[in-house]
């Protein structure tokens, strides 16, 4: 197996086709060694492994991604979740939880950015 | 339903029976408001909630406290994620996870962490 | 004592009249137990209890929404403790204390938002 | 005004009489800078500053270090808000306060942190 | 010594000449004593000593505001290690070392933050 | 190169020989899958490149450690960044610019941590 090459087949799995290839116009000098670096250790290595599903796994980003403070990375990963077969019941579900676990602002901002992707997706009136 | 009996059966179905009623002996009139807070918002309010299953708010948990640099409250939550039927490779597929998103020093300890209460209640040789 | 309008009352006189009541507006089946949750927990729950006052509450989340990173809530709590009686000499000391225990790169941050909000609100010239 | 005096004075009003010269007895030559740095900016520069008074000051570092998760300062902050002032309710309040905006396990650390001081103190039965 | 002259000085060096003559104009009663906090404290006080030199300290600056979450200061502080004799190469190194530590979302921020002052200072094609 | 093989040797020039080999009699079916992440991700992939060099690194990562509240792991690289060359003052000034940056609480505990390691190590009388 080729651990890039599954990891980038995987992105496209959880973002949509495409995604990476789009991403690939951005690559230069400087940043190429972070887009490897997400390629082959974070999809190649870790999202390829069997054990949990990738639902599961969206949830588990949903909620650390929340307790990081990273909502450029959150958005991304709604899309990934709705991708993964997440529904809008469980996403909520997630970030609820997260107001007990990492505070009210943690959460309120969390559930402010997936409700813009899930508007945008279509999956609110 | 009663908010707050509903957190305290849930409680104990996730550490095991008699865990609230031991925690009761600890009460006095400092820390009764932060019992109350976890019997009524943590358990009655949120774990008490459908839409996703206990096995699945176990694993957030796992991440969220890697995530949060909460070591005791981790090992208490192994605890409860392996009541909750989370198997020895699914608590190892969530920590993983942490060290892409989280770092390496957060996802080595939870390992430790981990590792300890597994062998303590003989999951591991 | 109905916990949920006590705390939608003092959200209101936190935050302004009529302050809910636009929230209200932008509820959903996706936010609505988010929107609960500040409203019965955060609000109704914990500001709703004497042992210290509205005003020292106020200092409290500016240190602590400091520490925590989160500038959008800072800035709404900035409102909220102008509201409460905080002068603003009382917001400088509260977000330079934050330089020393939180490092200079939050307090800066803070200092800004707190700055826009005061001389949006005329309290700077 | 000579402000590492007035640091060194106001710690041991904060601690307690006695408690900068016994910290004295464990400089070196690596430790020195850290030394000087709390005793001429965080309590020469910054709590010897007028705006607010110690005990809010007190209450706002309870507050901050529950937030930023360091559990060995914060067990020496319980001890100088009583110093300072602070009830036992209002050291409840404050960290009841944290549970909301800091999350369940920032909060049950605290509790716990701050009961144990109290207790060796004398200030629970 | 002058600490606040030398901070200043400093200041100058690093972010370029007519910088704290600039930020002087933005001074007011309410921001003043973060001010002085950052020329007299941050650069007067720690980055004026010698021990490591100035390049070593910005690429410190630039993994510790990875791992602080402060995008803006980050910016200004590429900004600063180009100046402090940072080349490309190095500022990219230490960024890629944050994405094992701080985690990939950190690092992935901070590689979009760096590129982007990086294509304006006309360091990438 | 074997990535694998290059991060155990690199490990090894860090923490001092057969360190590596030690690591090995703790492995287990459990701890595996981390154990592979540090060697091969960190160490073989990252502490490998060039760009800058070992001694840099350890400075990087004691700066981030005490960012990220990470004290067992800051205690093992304030001994690596003995191995790779650091001096106690230099490690004495890193420590010193997180006070600024990452605030006095991190920066007063990683002194301690460091001291301690120092002492130990025979570097402080």
């Amino acid at each position: 197996m080729d651990v890039r090459a599954e990891g980038r087949r995987i992105m496209n799995e959880l973002m949509g086709d495409g995604y990476v290839e789009k991403k690939d116009t951005n690559k230069n000098t400087f940043n190429e060694a972070i887009h490897s670096y997400s390629e082959e250790v974070c999809f190649g290595r870790v999202w390829a492994r069997d054990g949990i599903d990738r639902k599961t796994r969206s949830m588990l980003n949903l909620a650390m991604l929340t307790a990081l403070n990273r909502p450029t990375q959150l958005a991304h990963h709604v899309e990934g979740a709705l991708n993964n077969g997440c529904t809008v019941e469980e996403i909520k579900e997630v970030l609820l939880q997260t107001a007990v676990y990492c505070g009210l602002p943690a959460a309120g901002e969390a559930f402010k950015i997936a409700e813009n992707v899930l508007r945008t997706q279509g999956h609110l009136d």
